[in-house]
């Protein structure tokens, strides 16, 4: 058994991981640390596992095989940089403090679909953004196969525990029940790591990503609509994105258009391609909490384990 | 023209009623006052207001007739007694400071299918509550005909914005969609002043009230199903609302079942009536912000400056 | 291995089995029924599982160990008098046809906290109503206790799965988008399940409930909001309940008010009391698919073939 | 007072005229035609409508300065050609009928902002297109100004009541609630009349646009997101788009970024600018009932009828 700790237990991510590995047939949550909530029983943050008996704890390197750390963005550095983790503890972090090349160190960017071989030799893993994770699994393709135009124009739209669990007015329902807005228009902080990563599997330096992130009127999920004009066929096209994930069990091609429902709750992307003239969409849907946060970080932590990758992954979809 | 002040000007209650009396064809808002936006747009708060040229501002009783009193549970009446408002300013209070009698002074309580006449001649009223005003709407006739039983047990569900506009958990999107909690669970503050309006339309003073107020996943409106036993028949039953809404123009008794949005965005009640046995189910329907605050609370200026009760009440239901 | 079969393969109720039999331990989806989409993918249908090899198939009842009848209410008996099913074959129908003593025959009806013995020993189970099971759930105990006064008050909040896939005017986005209305009040067909279980159970033949259900603007889960007017204090009710399912995994007795997405994707029932005076609420949430439907029919599965109640059942809420 | 006719009375968009035209100072609606609720009270369909003692009847061209047209596309065509109008009687049609050069013979298309002088000296209008209006307001400026990128990119997310009452899987609730998807992905009919309205603005004939329309889970509104590259500045465009806009009274340039709810029950067009690099975000947010349907054909009789192009149209925004 793997057995796991969980560093900054209160949040969303954390209690995503939680609901994850608490059924993960491989995986023992030794401890979940919160240094708010300590000594309380999880359910009083995560009040679905009623029937759950572990409790807040502190943090303790010395039983676990790997660390989750849930401690939010610029914290995580902050935390790894005044604790010595032993090199016998493997690492995946949430944030983005170590995603980018330049802050990376020792962290392998946790990608499976560009980085698999990496991650299984890896200690230390940095779990891709929400909105890169869509993004990058609708472009991957293209960059590989020496196809991506240099202009791209992304819309994806996205669910509020993107936002987190703090109340804020955006996140207040009256604001956003019914409503839809833009944020972050062509500066999203997942950029650079949606850059690095296209360039990575082969995109060109200076590709051009106009990305409108929108708020969307729902709790989980982001679907991304990707727009690019080339002259390839939609069948070459397709052929290149069959190929492409052939070997990767949880991105899935989709000759119908998809939509976010199908993989709410599970650790999927569907993508779907349609086409007319010069004009491509490629639109790539996932749960913005599993194969955007806890679920690929459960992917990977399989993957720097041994264990086949969607070992306690094959999750009943929400659906409705 | 009516000249109109409003003081605690950036909450929903005020939003609700700027957007009211600008339209409102006897009335002219001469300043809406807020401490924290002083000097600002009132649409840096009450965003769809962008081409309205009103600016939040100090509060001056000299150059009003009436003063809209939004300053929350509490402050309205610590602001009133601070204040000296003139005599020639009729005051009406949104707030639950005055609504009861041992509270209220020289303020009549604002419900109109109850007091219009008194509200007519009132220099201040005390604004109802939302839940107050449809349960109060949904039981008034049998308390007038002096068949209402004993026991009363009302389920009411209500939208967000009937929290105001502070961000907290419960009003967290991600908590609340898609979700149902109850809350103050036989305790809500507004059972007081139901009680009262109750008895002064002709209810025993025991009548023993089962409230459990639901929140809903939706924003605005209130439906209260309540719930009574009585041997009366429905037609009999159905006369008896009929004849005491007879003259009241906001509240409409349907032979249908009614439902929520039928009256969203207008200052309608509807009510419906359903009989099996001795079971009997009063519907009431109403928006919150609207019957439920501002909306009947323009109502009562109306009715105070002897007005057409409808006045600027002509509202287009948003109905989807 | 337990082999399934699945008759009526296209509705919500059968897509929800799927989902979780397809990843239960001890079972094996031989094949799924349905006669319009025959020789389709079953993703054609329940377009999440995409990555699914199973097509939509005809009937055959010599290769399974259990046959899921999802006909339909009135269609399950047809078809079972039409076909011939092994006595090999044990049956769970999903429909009201055999819920209520004069129907049943050889059925048991399938509340394993009321009948778990019997289930274990049946070879035919009728599996509850989804508002029978979170109204049963909330007054068992009461029941079993001798102490549930012989007038009840329900409002049961379900969401628009309940309603089946059928696109009608009632499940219209544009209508059921923020509202609520009632339907079926006083006479919801689920009553005479709930007045026989309650009977069952040790309640009085003239237990008077008056139901009123409730059209939610959400897709899954049933809040039931039960009412009742008793002497017992709090801390006795409690231990009643508590004690009552101590031996019951899915039902969680919890010392907080429960909201409903605390259970939405899993199979639990969550349950709260709380009261003042002689008041008493009982609040009881479900999932209305899962411990409402497909879900308890996996649990009488597993108790019928002598099984962990549990097996295949530990989902990830969807939480958000 | 303008006498009013409306053919093809009991869908969305007539009920949406009736809410605004009841209340229209200047006009009084004559009869609301419909084949199969004739007879009926008008409120058995817009079951707001609850207290006015309208009914459904037949057509009657005698009595009526103007006749709405709300038969559905394909069907005013067939309609007008199979009955006669009176030349002293206006013709609003809103269907696609007519919108496009090629079928529109004498109607002008009814787009304020580009043809207000012609609409105010025609006899029949083709009012346009929800998703067309909110692109068209995006585009106008640019197009005007001669500055338009051959390039264009929209996304355009959509409420439920653009597709209409009639219940389909698509519009289930069960399926539309907390879900995103695409439709008619770039061939969306509404193409059409954009590129003439462009092209009649002073774009060039090849402009290209790739507009992916998505449906939203919110009943009303549309925001559209228009993404082009070029070189002019923040400042120079946003002068040209409040220049453009000056004299226009629904169309408002925001200075912050806008969002949906601003304008849902108005019939205002709100609009913003971002850029970054070349890349420029417009965004146009419109209720797509009123500025997309209903509220801009009542604009347009205001101007086919001499009035102030606002009368009538002065609605209360429902904001939450």
């Amino acid at each position: 058994m793997i057995r796991v700790g969980i560093a900054g237990g209160a949040g969303y991510v954390a209690g995503e991981l939680l609901r994850v590995l608490i059924n993960h047939p491989e995986a023992e949550v030794k401890y979940i640390q919160s240094e708010s909530h300590k000594g309380e029983p999880i359910y009083s943050v995560h009040s679905d596992l009623l029937y759950c008996d572990l409790q807040f704890a502190d943090i303790d390197f010395n039983d676990i095989d790997v660390l989750f750390v849930c401690m939010g963005h610029g914290n995580s550095a902050k935390f790894l940089s005044e604790n010595t983790v032993p090199q016998s503890v493997k690492i995946i972090d949430m944030s983005n403090d170590f995603r980018l090349k330049a802050d990376a160190g020792e962290f392998v960017y946790g990608a499976p679909e560009l980085n698999r071989e990496q991650i299984r030799g890896a200690r230390c893993v940095a779990n891709p953004g929400c909105f890169a994770t869509s993004i990058n699994l609708a472009l991957l393709p293209l960059a590989a196969a020496g196809i991506l135009p240099q202009e791209v124009t992304v819309t994806g739209i996205t669910g509020s525990t993107g936002a987190g669990q703090k109340p804020t007015p955006d996140t207040h329902f009256s604001n956003r029940s019914a409503n839809l807005s833009n944020y972050k228009v062509f500066t999203h902080q997942h950029l650079g790591e949606i850059g690095e990563t296209l360039v990575a599997a082969g995109a060109a330096e200076d590709t051009d990503i106009a990305f409108v992130p929108v708020r969307g009127c729902h709790t989980r999920g982001i679907m991304s609509d990707v727009v690019v004009r080339l002259d390839e066929s939609l069948e070459q096209i397709t052929e290149i994105f069959k190929r492409y994930y052939a070997e990767h069990p949880f991105v899935c091609v989709s000759d119908k258009p998809v939509y976010m429902k199908q993989v709410v709750n599970t650790n999927y992307c569907f993508i779907s391609l349609q086409k007319s003239g010069r004009k491509l969409l490629v639109t790539a849907v996932v749960d913005n909490m599993m194969k955007g946060a806890s679920g690929q970080a459960v992917q990977n932590m399989n993957l720097m384990f041994g264990l086949d990758e969607m070992t306690g992954l094959r999750l009943k979809a929400n659906y409705f």
